[in-house]
């Protein structure tokens, strides 16, 4: 066994982001409402007088608000969306005030399981409630009023975040001037079910995982919650790409061991995927959020029509998905693009011809930077924004 | 957490196999030789005079000898090829010899590492030799002597029951009348290594596991066993068919319960999956037969060409493959048959259009016992076997 077990704590005197205090209740969709609640977020690039230059992106399952150009605090690497973030860039930093919030539920500093209950000054655990996307939106709407936002110029995010992008325009239609939903869906299938259950399973059959209470222990279900982001990891890449990356190549070795060390490339980058996650995600954290994606079905919420559920939205859209994304494959964004054709809404729809799979979104792929930055400064103009 | 935790001792009063013990060395591709070892197999219907109508029945990663029209020992359900195996069906029971053995490093009787090692009188866990897909056929050459058969009219198998047809005609090609890869392949791919190496991490993740040591301790690692089984389970079902048969439909509620327990059917029907098997199953058998799969390269055994390795098979083909699985999809089987016709073989190859995913080899598929009754048919034609 190779895989390491850090410590639990991934607080950091190199953080640098912002937490807003909400002293008001947020009613949640489980029917609890937590009394209050932190929202810790980055900015990047500075709001306009006009207030018109704001982009909300949300992150995925493992992301969280550390997406800019800056060095993370806990991992010590560069933002987890600087492909797209930054001066110069498709997201650029010198145009636009980037504002990116660690979701409910997760562990970089917003309310979450691992954070204190102020009730019982200990981890809320397991005790904390089960949150779906729109109570993730709900806390992410306080924040924007705090920063003085009436209407975003886009709300932006791939796989959960473009979960995230619908239901801002489903719920608050007329505060999102565009939206891009990437590599993403209206509803969470069965499959994607299927393999968050794993990762849950994993995590819950790790004897240290102790219900959910195991902070203070200082010895939390990491070996559970690596082999949870080793399932999900190969569900994020193309069987193309991980053939062109791995192959059946050796893993510094000439021949194979007969035994159960890590022989192919492809076993050591999983093991290394696991290792280094655990060193900065929380396990309850992956529980809940897992489970808010599972949750989700726009239209579910809105009678069982997705149509119904976008009619109000007053939002320019650009929807995105990739070829070989078989998480999320194209069919998903179709399904949201028919709909949002039926409101008359004004959408318009890429497929991007690449082999890198569902995290294509976080990779270098210039036809998706190219198709990003044309909405973008179309939208732009309209808005009144200055385009280079 | 609703996974059960069974006893490890899956034999049962009711064992029905013949156990074979060849009582000589098997040496190894790994280069250890097993000084002698057991074949544990099942026959159905009866040999001919001539010893012209054996078919070998090779089984799967999860599979073991007790393929036709009877009640399992352990599970107390029906063979797993029933399908395909019976009386008037395409193998038929009253016309053909029908032999299938548990693999070499399996649970149900052959030697493997839950049997105990003669040199020591404890079961070998860990200390068993890594096995490969060779070695198991090398081990079924012994039981087809044995049985004083020459030629095997057929060797047919599924998944990794394919890997073994095609290591018999390229290591035994005079003993081969047809063959028949069902849904396989000729090497393992990078994905279908990262998920066997998913479900490895998690049985080695279990304490209960304890390094391969935990017969005698009357608790098995059945939870992580479990999670491998579940992680493995997606792969063998189409995206389509988890659709079909699940959607997002609850289970036995009418709403989502806000919390970890199975509200999905399709969490409930993998949580069942994995519970079931750990109670017929031994997560080492489990490791060592994923493994050998992980190192199956049929071409990389003969030079790196796989034409090479089929140059002198005198079988007659018929590959098939499933439009839906995406486990071994269709380009695996194609290679094959590029190989074959490379090397003037005699093949065929259909392709059949099924939701069902990879597990269509296991199910009710008309134009899948079509495409073998109509194969097997024209070659016991050749063979001087009647013919209804």
């Amino acid at each position: 066994m190779s895989l390491t077990s850090p410590t639990i704590d991934f607080s950091s005197p190199q953080e640098r982001h912002d937490r807003l205090t909400v002293a008001e209740p947020l009613a949640l969709d489980c029917g609890v409402s937590l009394p209050s609640y932190i929202v810790a977020y980055r900015t990047y690039g500075a709001l306009n007088a006009a207030r018109s230059n704001a982009v909300l992106v949300c992150h995925a399952l493992s992301g969280d608000q550390y997406a800019g150009p800056e060095t993370h605090p806990v991992t010590g690497k560069t933002g987890w969306w600087t492909t797209v973030i930054g001066p110069g860039k498709v997201l650029d930093t010198e145009r636009y005030f980037i504002v990116c919030a660690n979701v409910l539920g997760g562990c970089m500093g917003s309310t979450g399981p691992m954070e204190v209950n102020p009730a019982t000054g200990k981890p809320w655990g397991l005790t904390f409630p089960v949150i779906t996307i729109a109570d993730m939106v709900r806390a992410q709407v306080k924040l924007i009023d705090h920063l003085g936002i009436d209407t975003l110029f886009c709300v932006i995010g791939g796989s959960m975040g473009a979960m995230q992008v619908l239901e801002w325009t489903a719920s608050y239609p007329n505060r999102v001037f565009s939206a891009v939903p990437i590599a993403g869906a209206a509803r969470h299938s069965a499959q994607n079910i299927a393999f968050h259950e794993v990762g849950r399973q994993a995590i819950m059959a790790d004897p240290d995982w102790n219900n959910g209470d195991y902070y203070a222990s200082g010895r939390g279900p990491e070996r559970g919650l690596s082999v949870a982001r080793m399932a999900a990891h190969i569900t994020y890449l193309s069987e193309q790409a991980l053939h062109r990356k791995f192959g059946r190549n050796l893993q510094d070795r000439r021949k194979v061991t007969y035994g159960f060390d890590a022989d192919f490339q492809v076993e050591s980058y999983l093991r290394h995927q696991g290792n280094i996650f655990v060193e900065r995600f929380d396990a309850n954290s992956y529980l809940y959020i897992t489970r808010a994606c599972d949750y989700f079905d726009l239209a579910a919420e809105h009678g069982g029509s997705l149509a119904s559920a976008l009619r109000d939205t007053k939002a320019r859209f650009c929807l995105i998905s990739f070829t070989s994304d078989w998480l999320y494959p194209t069919p998903e964004s179709k399904a949201i693009v028919h709909a949002l054709n039926a409101v008359t809404a004004n959408v318009s729809f890429v497929e991007i011809a690449t082999d890198k799979g569902h995290d294509a979104f976080l990779l270098d792929e210039p036809e998706f930077f190219a198709t990003l930055r044309g909405f973008l400064d179309g939208c732009a103009r309209h808005r009144g924004l200055a385009v280079p």
